[in-house]
């Protein structure tokens, strides 16, 4: 019988989840965390080429980009497209060893399909299928918040905070509370889960959020970027994941941007 | 064979991590976060009576500070006293039912002694005997970064960083990365584990730093306040937990606030 494309990635994920865990073992210790530097390159690139060989084999008339540039110059989102982080929060792998990611993204003509995010460390594999659901290791996902922006706790990057990137102090104050993980994956997970209600980045690239936009998109949770507008995995932009009320009340603060 | 405080005391957080982890399969769900507010309340003062019960019942010389108030009202640093905080991060706990922790610090004649901290949903123990060393889970903790602000991660939260309090923003700009996650307990964790090399938060309560005070203690982490000088269990304060190299680079940077 032959394997669903969905089976295959979760094979090819947990694998690579395997040797990122393992290549701590091998040599990062103490005081010696410049050698993590060198760590993370190979790491990155080895995880990259090895999913892209993979799709390359299996699914040979797909597109495919790649933040490691192992993958297509691709100009045009027509036809299956595979957006891959091989590890996504490299700052968290190297320094805390923890809360970083592995995100596999599936477009078809532009639209999200399917999204995979693999938190290594804490061996969680979130898996969004547009018009199915999501799940975390097989389990479905039915957290849903109807949370106001007053109600929540909300996620985003401290420095983007600290400079007011779209009007986002603003955002701040009006929710409950701030959190910050350093991880675009990561972050949409805390969303996903109902941890916080929002995610808002003043810029991400498409390997950063097509994952998480496909994953939230399979729970209605909505995906646009700082206007409001649909999102190009062509194209870098600021990013706005929240739930639909939280969306509209956020997009309304940040038009307020000076 | 009488038990030891130790074994009681896990004992004891064992117990109430069970409680609070079982407080969310009882009534709350998606879209009753309502509910989880008296939850909260009500789950905080029943841990704080439990655990002061227990110690009153096994340590009857000793007093007690707890964030609830079922404590005494000490007023010397004299003797024994054991600082109780039932659950910190109690926004998490509404908010996420995650990321929020159980701690118990202990300190004698104003020095610390020992620090508790159970990581509820992670089921993670954290304990530090001063003059001994760190454990998590029985597992003794022998990560210690002697990396520079430049070369860390920092954590704290991003209210404080926002409202550049203590010039708290200069300390962001200086390191590589700013994360938060929303509980004194688990940031002074990040530094415990040599995730991040620095905690930083301009105030807080003796039951908010006291058990990470004596974990940090144990492992030559740190603690003191804004101005580099010993904590009172007595009164709130600026803050700074971090590695010394850190620390001393930390406050030359807090120093210059204006």
């Amino acid at each position: 019988m032959q394997k669903t494309r969905q089976a295959m990635i979760t094979e090819w994920l947990t694998y690579v989840a395997d040797k990122l865990r393992e290549s701590f073992n091998r040599d990062i210790k103490v005081a010696e965390k410049s050698a993590a530097n060198d760590l993370v390159t190979e790491m990155d690139q080895w995880a990259e080429r090895y999913l892209v060989s993979q799709i390359r084999e299996h699914f040979p008339n797909d597109f495919i980009i790649g933040e490691e540039g192992c993958g297509d110059n691709v100009t045009s989102t027509d036809g299956t497209i595979w957006v891959i982080d091989p590890i996504d929060g490299t700052l968290n792998f190297v320094k805390a060893q923890n809360h970083f990611a592995i995100m596999i993204g599936i477009f078809q003509d532009g639209e999200p399909q399917e999204g995979y995010i693999y938190d290594v460390m804490h061996d969680e594999l979130y898996i969004g299928i547009v018009g199915v659901g999501a799940y975390v290791n097989g389990t479905q996902i039915d957290q849903y918040s109807l949370e106001s922006l007053e109600e929540s706790l909300i996620i985003g990057n401290v420095m983007n905070f600290i400079d007011n990137r779209y009007n986002m102090q603003e955002l701040a104050r009006t929710a409950m509370g701030v959190r910050s993980i350093g991880s675009a994956a990561l972050q949409t997970i805390s969303v996903i889960k109902g941890e916080v209600s929002l995610y808002f980045s003043a810029g991400l690239e498409p390997w950063d959020f097509a994952a998480g936009y496909a994953i939230a998109e399979s729970l209605g949770i909505k995906t646009t970027d700082h206007l409001g507008e649909k999102l190009s995995i062509l194209k870098k932009s600021p990013v706005l994941i929240a739930y639909p009320n939280v969306h509209k009340q956020a997009l309304e603060i940040i038009k307020q941007t000076n």
